[in-house]
């Protein structure tokens, strides 16, 4: 786990923001010599696979600024400061989905962009939701639609590019998977 | 595609570095109001997923300096300016793992982090792989190990945390359909 380690000779914060942080680390190489590596520090995120009792999945339409595009994903969100990121993805789901469960299954975590990013995403999968009677609320500054499509639709979704990120691609693999065992 | 849009009302430089550049900009949010946004932006990268002849798949275990760890992930690299990624994916195949391949094949091109980065990830398949005969060379800061492991010994790694990234992740769900389909 620390094979080839790069020990951490001084570190530079640049930027501190609302989300993310960035610092530049200069570091010592395994050949002795040294560099530069720039890191951003981000909270921490979960993804939920939410589906329906007819098998339809829950995805959630929103602008992605960084992109210059809206684009089609499994709901996320960010870990607040001390919670726990099943907590977290439950909150998530309510909010952006309308939807809750009591039946949330951990799969697994994944680092988004090693290289320049510590994000790491806890991915869940909730089945048996129910609709809440009353509708969570989204934080001020999102906007999102709600979709439900059947898993042949979410492949379209991906070929079309609408589905353009990581974790839902990774999400269509592993519903493929499901849904055919299941 | 713009569904939801958020025009730009300023953008500030916070940061340029080696790899990445910091901005935040101000936008104009859907309801009127204002917020701001933190965007990294990256050149894109490749990533490849190779397997020998032998349905082995090559994997490199590498120092993750924002992770402060070494992870095991497909081979990858950023794309040079003005680069075809099928160029930067053939590159990076001959220079972290000594192969190279007529036999290159798009599969699909992701964005790893949309809530605070616009890099996207473009995967590649090869086989039929050839040893070349002058080993490649890696960047003068890279120090990877190569490894070869079966389908089974990749699901393994993922339990165990050492593969732990995104594209690695999608790669094994990828593949598993690949190799039951073959």
């Amino acid at each position: 786990m620390k094979k080839f380690e790069e020990k951490t000779i001084a570190s530079n914060l640049k930027y501190s923001g609302r989300v993310i942080t960035l610092q530049v680390d200069e570091v010592l190489l395994p050949n002795g010599k040294t560099s530069n590596r720039e890191i951003v520090k981000h909270p921490g995120a979960v993804a939920i696979i939410a589906i329906t009792e007819d098998n339809k999945i829950i995805l959630v339409e929103q602008y992605r600024k960084a992109l210059e595009r809206s684009i089609i994903e499994i709901p996320a969100g960010k870990i607040e400061s001390g919670e726990l990121p099943e907590v977290t993805a439950r909150r998530e789901l309510e909010e952006e989905t309308g939807y809750t469960t009591k039946n949330l299954q951990y799969i697994q975590t994944f680092a988004t962009s090693p290289g320049f990013a510590d994000e790491i995403i806890h991915l869940y999968f909730a089945k048996n939701i129910e609709k809440m009677t009353e509708k969570a609320s989204l934080d001020e500054d999102e906007f999102v639609e709600l979709m439900y499509v059947s898993i042949e639709e979410m492949k379209t979704l991906i070929e079309e590019n609408r589905i353009y990120d990581a974790k839902t691609a990774f999400a269509y693999l592993w519903l493929k998977d499901y849904l055919k065992e299941a």
